[in-house]
Order: structure tokens, then C-alpha cells, then sequence
């Protein structure tokens, strides 16, 4: 196996005296746009996690493609990091300066370039958020479906092959996204994909882009897939006896070929908490929120055909919400699961994890899991992405308890050796970043090595985004 | 741009003798799967082309992963190429071997691994054909949707990225791939991906894979996604006045998410062809060919839809089929179209091509297309997976007639011209091969170095399918 040392190009990097005349030239070239305030750079800094903050050197606000080329370049003839950044809601660590350098804000790229509706696309600069996307085109009756929680950029979402809700209906980042542009660790300029539904011309490197985490290039736009807004869309909640009953009735579905758009598990925990943070009164149960899709025919044959096969699995018919607002509060609720976890306790950190197995493992995985929580004495939520068999789980740790904190830590590799067992992934949606980087290695073994081969032959010098999803020595 | 000779390491390579010594270990070690009669050199070179026969110098029958990597390891050794070979239908000279070499037939590695009907995915090995695991699966309610038209076997599938028919609802091979086993160029074997629906972990390498032909690695194993079978399952035809029609039809009701499993466009001259070859009386106009899947209600709801849809656009109410049977013949004339294309004409060659564009240019590339066909005098058919943007034109040409070859060229050269114009792709799904290698560099610019520095990461000896994707200098 090829050592993870071998992505250390950058051991002897930036003399303090180039990266200082590099920052001089940005902060003449740039203005404003260009910071080295101490509040701005802890901003910029990963803070969704429980991995130790390591801002950047200095903050750049890019406003176009051509000036992310520009830095790039600039970055790499001074030997010095560069961190794209979105809005900044990763969870693992994407965004942390380990090695500092420059965070380049590409929050300002707020264009959307084009709308086809004809064509069920768009070509959007990386700073676009999601709700930004889908304000900007309602009244075409299109619709971007992937929907990770946070109002994340278009641009982070793709690098981190993000998902959430959606996914089982109409996939992740990795299908959504049809072309990038991108600047490469040498300030080089390239286009992939473009604006056809599919191709088989070269390699697919818009989906070796997708997921990289900003370590192979600078996402600065995308031609995205968008849907047609559906004529229905019906909402409810499902409550069952146990865990398993919840997972396997999702499965029957899944086979019966039933084109659930939206099919999230609850366990009672998280219930609790979701009662109390947003006001509900769903029984304490395991519990489905589901959204169905289609013609009104058709999606109040979706209701019963789920109904009958949640009762076959002990649970409840689909309770309907009420149009709209009904619908709102319940994915609301779901959205707001991590700040009512935070209630849960006070004063608390929260680790947000999540891993995915094959469906027909979450119902044992996901109880081998509440098992192990309570052997761990640790409070800990689960909600799932059932549909794909992603699910995540948020401890609670009190920051000034080291056995909590160890506890904790143990907690997670038992979790991904647990998925990993059941032959899923360390990460459905969250990405590696820096808390993942052994668990990539335990799950892809020599994959890890053409990995970094790859990295390697397009960022030789190591720029972009070092330190993130391998280790490395420094 | 980096010079497309930076991929010509093997200019220099496999002294004879050295290519005899590792060949007559061959002849040793595998006894009769190991052969180099003419006869099966001949037929393991390209033949579905108007491409020139390039044969390999020998034919290796491999039965597992370990003896893949066993001869790639071995022919890396001796600086022999390695040209992976399923059932010989890829169309654009992905099996000739223009550089000699070894042919590495994977026909026989035709294991059926594990199907996980619960997971809705199986795991096969490379020389599985589609019909082969349809019918295996048969019993369990599923189904394996990608259908280029030919058995193909789906490692080279995957390696040429195909897609087929069902691709408008069930994705091409991109989306069908969960996971590979892949010998690399030096004979290490890796697993990317996985069984976990969607993964964030680490680069995307079965993507890179998927479609990289052969050039990265050779495909061993696939897990690949299944389908449940719908309920129910309607087919029937639709005829236009025009193409415009025909494919306005086609955008509206993709825009209205009509879920349609498959739609297929027919020109007049393929209708033609079609009655001749398959018996058929369908009227000599612009044709849809179209498949809807689910409920019984839903699909005659889809039915109703698309009929009032079509006969907007001039068309005719969707003229259904009768169940099974009256299916069959329809998908079968489909399929026969290159067959019924040949016998338009006698003793006649044809020349496969394809593109795609976004669905909104197609009407318009199409009917300009016809009217090149008709200003260089071609007799070239067109059918189309239309919801896709991708079609396919079939000229005709006379082998002994260098004037037809030429302006059968000069047609290629200016549908790929159009295509690109309208933002679409060089070849939607049959790849790049030897034929499409001037195009690629013509869509994709200088991302096309970063393929040949992916290629080069990865390959050094540039041993696997050279003088493939990208040109070289001998």
C-alpha cells in the first residue's frame, strides 16, 4: 500500500516571507474583498463539529471564475493553501486550516446564469444557495429537489456529494449535477459534462469533481438537473411499535417499485426532542414523515398502498397533513432536528455523524446501534434517510467531560465498523474530511491509493485543500 | 495544452522477444484459453464499425480476478498491451488493438455472484450479459433495466457507459453502478463503491471507471442496482406529422414529470425500414415508440395524458399494444433497426453514429441533420432515444465507393459540429473509441488533459486499451 505520506509536497511550504508578499499583493489587488481579521478568519473556520477550530491565514471574497484562476495561481507560485468555502455548514472538518492559508469565499458568486426550462437545467455560479435556486425559479414549475437541511451553496453541495430528504425520489449531488466549471490547482480553467442528459465522451470527471471536497479543484459553477414541480404533493406521518417495523415497511415499499419522494425515520428519542423544540404532540414511537409525489391520482394510490404496508408492520396508517402549511411544519420539524437535540440538554456540543448501509441491514444496524448508545451511558438521537439507508446519529457531549468526550469517541468507531460490517459506507452525505480520514482508508482499502494517485497527478504541489481525507505527514 | 503525445510511453515497447516469451508462459499457464489462431484474433477485433481491423496478437480466456490480474500484471511486465473484451458489440473500435497485443476475453466470467432482492441490488461478474441476469432474476419480482439493444455483457457496459431505452426513467450505466472490482494497469485489485446506496466517501472512482473503456482498469465485478418489476406495463405507438411534433411531444410531457420508461423517435426513412424488415404496417410518418410503467391506474393515466399531450402537437392518441406480444414485436422491430437499416440497401456497410443534445435543440438538430443527409446525398436513418436528446443516424455506405466514404466523413464530421453548437455531447452512448477521438478534444478542451494526467497517474506504461479515448504518437 502506498503510504498516506506520499501527499506531503507540502511539508516545507510557504516561507512566512513569500505567503506576506503574497497577502500584501491580494490585499492591493483586491481591496476590501481580501481580509486577515481575526473574527472573519475564525468564521471561516470549520464550526458544525467537535474537531478543534484552525482558521485560515486570510479570507478572500472571489466574485468570479476568473479571479478564483487568479488566486489559485497566485496561491500555488507561493506555495500557500487554498480552502474553498461556501457558506460553511460541512460537517467534518472541510473547512478547518490545518496547514493555513487562504480561505476563498465564493459566497458572493450569487448568479444564476441560466434557466432552460425547456430542458429541466440551470447553470449557476457556486454561490448560489439551494433556496436561492428555487425562489428564483417557482414560477417556471420547476423545482431543485436535493435538500441537505442547511441553506447550503450549490458549489459546497457538490463538493461534499451532499444529499438529505430527497435523494430517494431524485437523487444526490452525484446525479444532479450535469457540468461543472472548475479552476484547477494551477489556476487552469476546464469545463466538464455540459448541458446534454447524458454522454459517454471521456472520463466523467464532473463526478470525480462531485465529492472531492475541494482537494482536485475550485468548483465555480454548475449545470444542475431540475424537476418539474409535481401537481401533488401529499404529506404525513407513519408511527410504529419498533424500529424494525418502520425500516421494513420502507423496504416493502421500495420493492413494490412505490415512488416515495420523501421517507425520513425518526427514533423515539428524537421525537421527544422534535415535540418539545417545535411544539408537536407525535406519540414518543418510532415514526415515518412521508412525502408522496405525483398526480392526485396517483399519490392518494401512494397513501393507501403505504398505509396497508405500514399496518402489515405494526404501525399506524398514513396520518395526512393538511396542504402546505402542514407540510411545511412537518419538514420544518425534520429540518430543525439538530437545534432540538441541542435542547435536549444543557449546555451541550453535539457530534452529528451519519453513515448508510443497505437498507435491508438499517433495521439491525440501526438497533445495534441504540443498543450501544445506552451501553455507553451517552444521549444520542437517530434520524434517517431511510429510503437509503443513511442514517445519522447525535451525540451529546458535554465539553468538559473528557470520559463523555472518550466515550463519544468510541461510540463513532463503533459505528462506522458497524456500518462497514453490514457492507456500507463511513459517510452517506457528510463526506470525510478531517473526521473520517481513518475510516476512508478501513472502508476503501487500496482504492485509497488511486486516490491519492489522482490527487497527486492534479495537484502536485498539494494546494488545494490539504489535510483533508488523507492523512498526511508534515 | 499538453500535448496529446504525452501518452506514447509504449512507442518504444514489447520487444518480440519479450512478447513471446510472456506469451508462450501464457500458452503454458492456460493451456487452450490461451490461443493465437487467426481465426479468433480476427474476431476479437473491432467488427461493428466501418473502422479498419486492427486484431491482437493473441486471445486470453480469463475465468477470474485473480487470473486478470495475474495476465495484466504479467503483460505489464513485458510491456504487451491488454485490450479487455465482453461480446465484441461496442461500435467504435474499443476492441481493436492498433498497437497489438493481448485480448482479454472476460465472456466466461459469467457468475451470477449474489442477488439481494431486500436491497434491490446483485453482484455479477464482468462477462454476465443483461439477458442472462434478467432472466436469473426473473422469479424475484426485479429487474435490470439498462438495455442497449445488444447482449451485452454488462463489465463492458459499464466500461463504455451505456445506456439504451429505458435510460429516460432507469438512468445509463452511471447511475446503475454501485460498486466495481477493477484490476488496475499494474494487476492490483481494488473495490470502489460499494452496496450502500449513496456514499460521500472519497472520490468517485467507480464513476471514473464507468466509461473510462477500458483504459483505467479492467472491470472484473459490478454490483449493480435493480428495479421491481411494474405492475403494470403499457407499450404503444404514436405517429406525427413532423419531427418537430414528434419531440415538442416528448419535451412537454417530460416537463410535466411524466414518468415515461421509455420513448423512442423513428424517421420516416426507419419507419420504412422497420415495416420492411420486421413486417410491420405503421404509417411512414415521424413515429414514437413509447413504454409506461407502474400502477394500473397510473399507467392509463400516463396513457391519457400523453395522448392528449401528443395530439397538441399533431400527433396521433397513443395507439397501444396489446399486453406481453404485442410488446415484444415493437422493442424487438426497435432493436432490429440496424438489421432492417441494412436491408435498405444490398451489400452495403453502415456507419454507426450518435449524439445528444439537450431535448430542447433536438428537433431542430435533427431536421437540420436530415437536411444534410439529403445535401450530401446519404441514405442515413434516424432513431432516437428521444428523451434523452440522444439519436442515432446510420448511413449507408458502399465500401467500394471512396466518394460515398468521403461525404459519409464530411456528414460525421458536421453532425458532431451541430451537436456541439447546441451544447450537446459527441456521442451520448457509444463512446469515443478510436472513431471519436478528434471530437472529444473538440467538446471537452483542455479538461482533456486532465483525463490524459488521470490516464497517466494511473497507467503509466500506458499498457491498458492504448491508442484509445485520446491520440498518440507512435
Amino acid at each position: 500500500m502506498t503510504t498516506l505520506s506520499a501527499v506531503d509536497q507540502l511539508s516545507g511550504r510557504a516561507a512566512p516571507e513569500r505567503k506576506e508578499a503574497l497577502f500584501a499583493s491580494f490585499s492591493a489587488r483586491f481591496g476590501e474583498r481580501f481580509s486577515r481579521s481575526e473574527a472573519l478568519r475564525a468564521q471561516h473556520a470549520n464550526t458544525l463539529t467537535w474537531l478543534k477550530v484552525q482558521a485560515p491565514d486570510a479570507v478572500l471574497f472571489a466574485e468570479t471564475t476568473e479571479e478564483v484562476s487568479e488566486a489559485v495561481s497566485a496561491c500555488a507560485g507561493a506555495r500557500v493553501p487554498v480552502i474553498p468555502f461556501g457558506v460553511g455548514s460541512s460537517l467534518e472538518g472541510q473547512l478547518n486550516a490545518p496547514l493555513g492559508g487562504l480561505s476563498l469565499d465564493l459566497s458572493r458568486m450569487k448568479e444564476i446564469i441560466a434557466v432552460h426550462d425547456g430542458d429541466l437545467d440551470c447553470v449557476v455560479q457556486a454561490g448560489v444557495t439551494r433556496k436561492q435556486l428555487n425562489e428564483h425559479i417557482r414560477d417556471t414549475g420547476l423545482f431543485f429537489p436535493v435538500d441537505p437541511g442547511a441553506d447550503a451553496s450549490l458549489g459546497g453541495m457538490a463538493a461534499t456529494r451532499a444529499s438529505g430528504t430527497n435523494a430517494v425520489r431524485y437523487g444526490t449531488m452525484r446525479e444532479a449535477v450535469l457540468g461543472l466549471t472548475a479552476v484547477l490547482a494551477d489556476g487552469r480553467v476546464i469545463k466538464t459534462g455540459g448541458r446534454a442528459r447524458k454522454s459517454a465522451a471521456g472520463y466523467d470527471l464532473t463526478r470525480l469533481l462531485v465529492g472531492s471536497e475541494g482537494t482536485l479543484g475550485v468548483i465555480t459553477e454548475l449545470t444542475l438537473k431540475l424537476f418539474g414541480i409535481p401537481e401533488t404533493i401529499l404529506a404525513g406521518v407513519s408511527t410504529f411499535e419498533t424500529l424494525e417495523g418502520a425500516c421494513n415497511a420502507t423496504i416493502a415499499a421500495l420493492q413494490q417499485g412505490l415512488p416515495l419522494a420523501r421517507i425520513e425515520l425518526l427514533d423515539e428519542v428524537q421525537v421527544r426532542a422534535c415535540n418539545a423544540y417545535s411544539k408537536l404532540t407525535l406519540p414518543e414511537k418510532p415514526t415515518l414523515f412521508l412525502e408522496f409525489h405525483g398526480s392526485e391520482a396517483s399519490t392518494r394510490e401512494q397513501v393507501e398502498i403505504f398505509s396497508e404496508i405500514a399496518q402489515g408492520e405494526g404501525g399506524s396508517a398514513v396520518d395526512l397533513a393538511a396542504r402546505a402549511e402542514g407540510r411545511n411544519w412537518l419538514w420544518q420539524a425534520r429540518h430543525d432536528a439538530y437545534w432540538a437535540t441541542k435542547g435536549l440538554r444543557e449546555q451541550t456540543d453535539i457530534i452529528v455523524t451519519d453513515v448508510c448501509v443497505p437498507i435491508s441491514a438499517l433495521a439491525a444496524c440501526v438497533s445495534e446501534t441504540k443498543q450501544d448508545i445506552q451501553e455507553l451511558n451517552l444521549l444520542a438521537p437517530i434520524v434517517g434517510h431511510v429510503g437509503d439507508g443513511n442514517f445519522h446519529v447525535m451525540p451529546l457531549i458535554d465539553s468538559q467531560s473528557t470520559d463523555e468526550q472518550a466515550r463519544a469517541r468510541e461510540f463513532l468507531d463503533r459505528l462506522v465498523e458497524r456500518a462497514l460490517r453490514y457492507e456500507g459506507t463511513c459517510t452517506g452525505e457528510h463526506g470525510v474530511g478531517q473526521g473520517k480520514i481513518s475510516y476512508l482508508v478501513a472502508e476503501h482499502g487500496e482504492a485509497v491509493d488511486v486516490m491519492i494517485a489522482t490527487k497527486k497527478a492534479l495537484d502536485p504541489l498539494n494546494i488545494l485543500n490539504p489535510g483533508k481525507l488523507f492523512a498526511e505527514v508534515r
